[in-house]
């Protein structure tokens, strides 16, 4: 099989050297090596200007990142038996660190495999591909899933907007063995379910476990409230750690519903109870209210999804933790969260400030968190890196 | 007792409303208040422009931070009574966190106690004072310290270079009761020793406990080396962990035998073993040697003093990084630290990811730490945020 060459313009192969592994439409020498003549999702040989072999990639004529490194070593093209050696380098590292098998097994970049993701939650994979170059592995991923793994069952779970970017179509299907309607997973002591067909994203958030991890020392006998709870992952495992009393909120019933589930799982059903509201509106009534809380947990979707959301998605962040603050008790704990890349760690840290100081709050921050070790940030893609977590002791102003 | 006033310019405030405490003298309106009126560490009213009161203050005239502000609130001057009160506010936050009463108590002006730092050793307090404005409050400091905590013995270790820019004297003086020649202290399961009046800074860098926490799910029969060990804090806490072997390299004979007697004092002397050797020179020799580790740590001293090190520092760090990697495993660990404040995160691990590709590795960065909760950080002051750790798996090029 002939593999074709994509060229870059002169000297636009330095990100590369430097470990990135994503080719900018802008970079190619479209004279030599035209991107409409490519396939979305064709293999590709990288070269640089002076036709020196820089990396195997896969080619999408479409997208603004129109090519991304799957390998630097010519002997490993992307095929299943790469996909089978990555996922085993991945799950090295996994295995190293988690007890259970309940954790994001591949994710992207940072492991190797540019636009793929595969979540396990035990016996089972949810798989989510993002771009044209993985879509046209999709039998060789699961072939190497199945290899690997043995799972009972696989989805592919590949409902994501931004499959649009890559002119790829949405759909969700179990490709090998069956997947139940709800699945189990562990998290530290606490046992939970989740549906991997409706759930959001994958059907968990494995990202924040560790952070979740972080939380429980300061909760003992403290009254909890868990806004955007989603399934209740924060709130339950606070109520395991013997948190008095958790409220979760949650403006999706179906979200409320596995909360009731999990709380019950846990033996926990008595201190936590629901709210169904948006989180802005609940926080006001309950300020309105003068409920009060020791720790507030504020974990919310992206706010900021494209860069040009940055200057009102800066304001959602201010405003809920602003909010949240209204609600903490005296020495109260504040635990707010990030998962947008374009909130970067010292803007949120900077938005937190000027919130404390509209409520007249003087804060210590006193532990930051990012993404699990499961979500390794890849060093030369900043992108990899995108969530914070901030634990703030508020105080009265000095 | 009637207390000057320090002006500010015009607009000059903003900072400090913003949550800053510190005051630069271009920032005084040295027509209305001249800073050569003020006696080095006299208390101020700050006011601004307008003769609007914003915070009490102490001031040195002969320092770049000409003032520091100690409370926003009128009726709470600095005396003993406001640092018992701060004491009690900062032990909150360390009681609730820490099973042994061995952590920072005080980190300046993170705890609104801007110069003043004490770390805690059981009965033993470590004080360090760095501004002639807390120098003013020695005795209130002493007497304050004494009545909260009842400590067997206070110790003033004076001796920090920076004593100097604000034109004090530096010096040594048990204040309180006696000190012991060796202190104990405890970190997680191990108990260590340390001296108060010769150790490195206050005898302990309880900063990085926390990481050290962090590092043990890591290490269960893995080949260490920690260098810089200083008193192998790292080290011994590692062999406790069950890492088959652990090497401590430090260039001070007494810090060695910090360690000799640490990893006796825990039952792990067959594990851990010592050399004296600068790290540069002894990486250098176990690479040449062919000597392979599992996990690497590397927690230098500040390579960077001041802003105009930069480069330089930049490059040492760079360097013994690289080295750090050389003597790597295939599938290694590298534990990664800086204490430089002028050596951003960023930066850190931009300076990472070059040794990385230098050396034909592949990273990815699996936790990020700071330093510990007994030294938060104030929002508003970026430089209470010195501490970084990285924790990055090492492995051969994609």
């Amino acid at each position: 099989m002939e593999i074709p060459v994509l060229f870059l313009k002169k000297g636009q192969e330095r990100r590369l050297r430097a470990g990135h592994l994503w080719v900018y439409s802008n970079e190619v020498d479209s004279r030599r090596s035209p991107l409409k003549d490519f396939q979305p999702g064709e293999p590709v040989a990288l070269m640089n200007h002076e036709e020196k072999w820089l990396a195997w990639a896969y080619v999408n004529p479409n997208s603004l990142i129109c090519a991304r490194i799957v390998s630097r070593r010519q002997d490993h093209l992307l095929d299943q038996s790469l996909l089978v050696h990555r996922i085993k380098v991945a799950l090295g590292l996994r295995k190293r660190l988690y007890q259970q098998p309940c954790y994001r097994l591949l994710f992207g970049e940072s492991d190797g495999v540019p636009g793929l993701v595969v979540d396990r939650f035990g016996d089972y994979l949810a798989v989510q591909i993002s771009t044209a170059g993985m879509e046209a592995q999709k039998e060789a991923i699961v072939g190497a899933l199945g290899k690997v793994l043995k799972p009972r069952g696989i989805l592919l779970r590949n409902d994501m907007a931004v499959r649009e970017l890559e002119g790829l179509e949405r759909y969700v299907e179990v490709a090998a063995g069956d997947i139940p309607e709800r699945v189990r997973l562990r998290e530290g002591n606490c046992e939970f379910e989740t549906s991997l067909f409706e759930g959001q994203k994958t059907g968990w958030f494995y990202d924040q476990a560790a952070n979740r991890e972080r939380l429980l020392p300061w909760v003992a006998g403290k009254r909890v409230l868990d806004l955007f709870s989603y399934a209740g992952a924060w709130g339950v495992r606070a109520a395991r750690a013997g948190a008095a009393s958790v409220t979760c909120v949650d403006s999706s019933a179906s979200a409320l519903d596995l909360v009731t589930a999990n709380a019950a799982l846990n033996g926990v059903e008595e201190r936590v109870d629901t709210l169904r509201e948006d989180s802005f509106s609940a926080l006001k009534a309950l300020r309105q209210d003068n409920q009060r809380y020791d720790v507030v947990l504020v974990d919310p979707p992206a706010f900021i999804k494209r860069k040009k959301d940055l200057k009102e998605g800066t304001l959602a962040y201010r405003r809920i933790n602003e909010a949240a603050m209204s609600v903490l008790g005296k020495d109260g704990l504040l635990v707010s969260s990030s998962c947008s890349y374009h909130m970067d760690s010292e803007r949120l840290l900077a938005t937190l400030q000027q919130a404390s100081r509209h409520r007249d709050r003087f804060l210590q921050m006193v532990e930051r968190g990012q993404q699990g070790p499961d979500h390794p940030v890849h060093p030369a893609i900043p992108e990899t890196a995108y969530l914070k977590t901030y634990y703030l002791r508020v105080l009265p102003a000095l």
